[in-house]
């Protein structure tokens, strides 16, 4: 079989267009520097704006481009390795955990999560916002759901400001037996895209945590990565090493 | 700290009509039925075509939506769990491999996937096409890079036939110390993307393995899921029964 045979799938235009794009980025831009405007970058390549826009799309996809509200289009730096797990056994809010915590509000969680803990539709369970900051710009926030039945010793008459604290307090005192996760393609929510200065609606990588004890699920954490400026690594021990080196651009992307 | 403090950030209009779409969807239309048009759609509930169209976007993203060539815009099933790692201790091409080999080639490997493994620029690698199926349908292609210095005991007058399988079979002579994952977003370059059954461009998550042994990178897999239909999970050992059960549609999409 040669090598054809991998290639010879005919590319529409805009995607010939990108690569040439990304020559263009690799040999003419700065990481940060300002794009040409649609007209002027149409004009140049000899394409319609419709097509162009269609190149610029993917390369914003591929983490290559960033569109930012009132900049404009910028070449993006590249994506940061923000590793996700396995913890090795550990509950959020251990002592060397990324997260930092925000608040926390007895809510009903959504249905999903109700599903996964086991709890009724509307029973409320103790939900911990918490953001996760890299090189000073934040790359993700999360809703950690723990049900009332998790954290049978929790006081009644909590502050809001003794809540996390206490609600994790009661976590690390159970036995973790293990921790599974799911990654899926998602949008920001308004409230998250706030916090991660994106637009609502921006591609996130949405992480589902579930933590088990005692043989069930005693707690669900649901965190949305942005999707322009992370890579999510996930290493076992064997190569641990190697994954925090993790900063090259990844293949798909060069 | 209220529940309002999470929910009081205004949303945009497209936003609204997405939670009243995801609604209808719910409560009005089966999976694989097919959407009114865009057209009935806007004067149903009421709004522009743009803000219509932002909505049906988010809700492709968040795998709610599938719009297929010459079919429309039909309801989604439930994504799939796709079990990715770690996958104790196992070289691509296991007895328990998910995977199917489609062919090799010797070619270059890209810059990202080069440095790596250390090999030079222009250095032919072996390259490994492989296809993972789930329920008859496709849902990831992987390239497996394996440079030579990695298997210096394969024989040099192999026929295509013989080639998978030599270069697996000398994989399998060597300890496999450990593997690290990245999963980001990307785009579906066009070979993928017809082996996936999308359009070029659709967005893909994509899983870069490194197989680490003899303390070096000695194999790199670049994977394309699509990010449609596909949950990855990750699971430890503590946690594994729950993995495979996870079908349940996750929470930001709930």
């Amino acid at each position: 079989m040669g090598t054809t045979q991998l290639e010879k799938v005919p590319e529409p235009k805009y995607w010939h267009l990108k690569t040439v794009l990304m020559d263009a980025l690799d040999s003419e831009f700065e990481v940060g520097e300002i794009l040409p405007n649609e007209r002027e970058l149409a004009s140049r390549f000899g394409v319609a704006r419709a097509t162009l826009r269609q190149a610029l799309e993917q390369l914003e996809l591929e983490g290559r481009l960033q569109r930012r509200r009132g900049v404009g289009t910028t070449v993006a730096p590249p994506r940061v390795g923000v590793f996700v797990g396995p913890t090795s056994g550990s509950w959020p809010g251990a002592a060397d955990d990324a997260w930092l915590t925000v608040g926390c509000v007895e809510a009903a969680a959504p249905a999903a999560v109700a599903h996964m803990l086991g709890t009724g539709a509307d029973e409320p369970v103790h939900t911990v916002r918490r953001i996760r900051s890299m090189g000073g710009q934040s790359v993700a926030t999360e809703l950690l759901y723990v049900p009332g039945a998790s954290v049978p010793g929790l006081p009644s008459d909590l502050t809001p400001t003794d809540h996390v604290p206490a609600v994790l307090r009661e976590l690390h005192t159970l036995g973790l037996d293990g921790e599974d996760r799911a990654v899926e393609l998602g949008s920001a929510r308004a409230e998250d895209a706030k916090q991660l200065d994106r637009l609502p609606g921006a591609p996130v990588l949405v992480v589902t945590t579930r933590y088990v004890s005692g043989g069930r699920v005693t707690a669900v954490a649901v965190a949305t990565y942005r999707a322009d400026t992370c890579r999510l690594t996930f290493g076992d021990s064997g190569a641990m090493e190697i994954t925090h080196q993790g900063q090259e651009r990844h293949a798909a992307a060069s």
